[in-house]
């Protein structure tokens, strides 16, 4: 898990230090609330709530919780006014991914190297899951006893837009739909935009949302997201290639098997490199622009490019 | 439609009247939000909002927009105040039903006497559409412009804890794992009044949630809404028996068939049915004591034994 973003040799030690304190953070405060879902509940662990701790406590990169806290800290926003917004954009996260392996969809077996929901549990189960993660990263946002009534809806606002129609569940579906087509670059552009780059440029925006700045760097923060967004994609795609199925935690290749349409198959791979680094370099020139001074937020910009996995 | 409720000579005008003025300004609000998502996208109407459509503009009973309706105008509230709520609660509803009718789940092919939504479309589009009115609703509340953060707060609370793990989904979670099995009448009730007497409940707090009474009321309210929940699934019980295919929209004996657990076959017919009447008679006792002079809740309460589907 700490190896997320850096390849042998490539490590950034602020990044990989920071990066661990807010996967420990997140995933506490996670811990927390589905040990209050289980007391709750009238039968102890039930088979819900147990599917809810496997596909929910299962060793995530946490990517955009460290990107709730990285710009929240940029902003000198108390971390503990965080931890829900963390939490709710991952268990969307995680919602997503659960929905989107099973059979009728992307008819995933393996993430993160373990059963997927389906395979450890049932279909049903599976898809009741998905549900409650939904429901239950709404419920943490508007339960919150540490950010206001006002924070708390504009956070909803933003988890909403990012992961509804217009965003990720619409980027799925055209996924989906666009299968065994090859689209052009502007199609598979709008595809990632929704699909991955929404909750992305989110998660920055929803660590902004109690800054007194929020108006005015909104737009650029945005930007940001975007460019970060897509970098992280393509080269997610360039990984399908040239990783190993033990270090992705799936199948290598299995984009490529499931006839998805990537960058490397429309752009070649050494052009999709270098449309990956002209992502990164814009991304830096922007959050300077931004005037952030937040190490954790360059070096992940530039260390995209470096992962491994 | 308009027969909701209503067997041949068993009509109340008062409730027809009234539950059709609020079916016709739920669908009206609920038809503006698709509208809104139609020309919020890039590609106009796609195979998604087609979808959306279909699943929610399905002319549904909205008996849960009818007792946030109800309930607020027993209050005084605005209607406009509530229609975000109505809108809310219904695609909540909706959602339910079209992750129920999956394959994996009821495996139903029939709902209100159309194709159910993975059968009209595909299973991928309607695990997606499903998701989709969940994230809808929480945006509907969360943007709408007549009620204040705090109110939505509360709405996006009482939401949540109502279709969650202790709620809708963990009842719909119990269903599936005893089906076979003839539990106790103790666990078919629990079972209820989480898979649709949660949401009954809070269709009606929601109503009242910007009354100054709200707190005093609260739990009141509460009973009341688990007595006309349990008794409404009691009748359903009784309608999957007694009624013809044509007249419920889906398959008569459809729950026999499934190997459902029902009132009738834990308790015989007949008891289920006096069952039921204590129900009724507990709830408009209830009803009473809140004063809140709403003829149309008292209808209602009363007419549930006598709806024909």
């Amino acid at each position: 898990m700490t190896a997320f973003f850096y390849g042998k040799n490539k490590e950034s030690p602020l990044l990989k230090t920071q990066l661990t304190t807010y996967q420990i953070r997140v995933n506490s405060a996670l811990n927390s609330h589905i040990k209050q879902q289980t007391s709750l509940s009238q039968d102890g662990k039930n088979q819900l709530i147990n599917a809810l701790e496997y596909a929910t406590l299962n060793n995530g990169k946490r990517l955009r919780p460290a990107l709730i806290y990285a710009m929240g800290e940029a902003l000198s926003i108390p971390l503990n006014t965080l931890d829900a917004a963390a939490c709710a954009m991952e268990l969307i996260h995680s919602y997503s991914l659960v929905h989107d392996d099973l059979p009728a969809m992307d008819d995933d077996a393996l993430r993160r190297g373990k059963p997927t929901c389906h395979i450890q549990f049932d279909e049903a189960t599976a898809i009741l899951v998905g549900d409650a993660q939904q429901t239950l990263a709404f419920q943490i946002i508007s339960e919150d006893p540490h950010t206001t009534d006002t924070n708390k809806v504009r956070l909803i606002q933003l988890l909403t837009q990012a992961s509804g129609i217009h965003g990720m569940i619409g980027g799925q579906m055209i996924d989906i739909q666009s299968e065994g087509e090859l689209p052009e670059i502007n199609q598979l552009r709008t595809m990632h935009l929704m699909k991955t780059g929404a909750l992305i440029k989110s998660s920055l925006l929803m660590g902004a949302s109690q800054s007194d700045r929020y108006n005015d760097i909104k737009e650029r923060i945005e930007h940001f997201g975007n460019l970060v967004g897509l970098a992280f994609q393509v080269q997610d795609d360039i990984l399908d290639i040239e990783s190993s199925t033990e270090t992705l935690g799936k199948p290598q290749g299995s984009d490529e098997e499931a006839n998805k349409s990537t960058y490397p198959k429309l752009l070649g791979l050494v052009e999709s490199k270098t449309y990956r680094d002209k992502l990164i370099t814009e991304a830096q020139a922007t959050l300077k622009q931004l005037n952030l001074n937040s190490a954790f937020l360059e070096d992940l910009t530039t260390y995209i490019a470096k992962r491994s996995y």
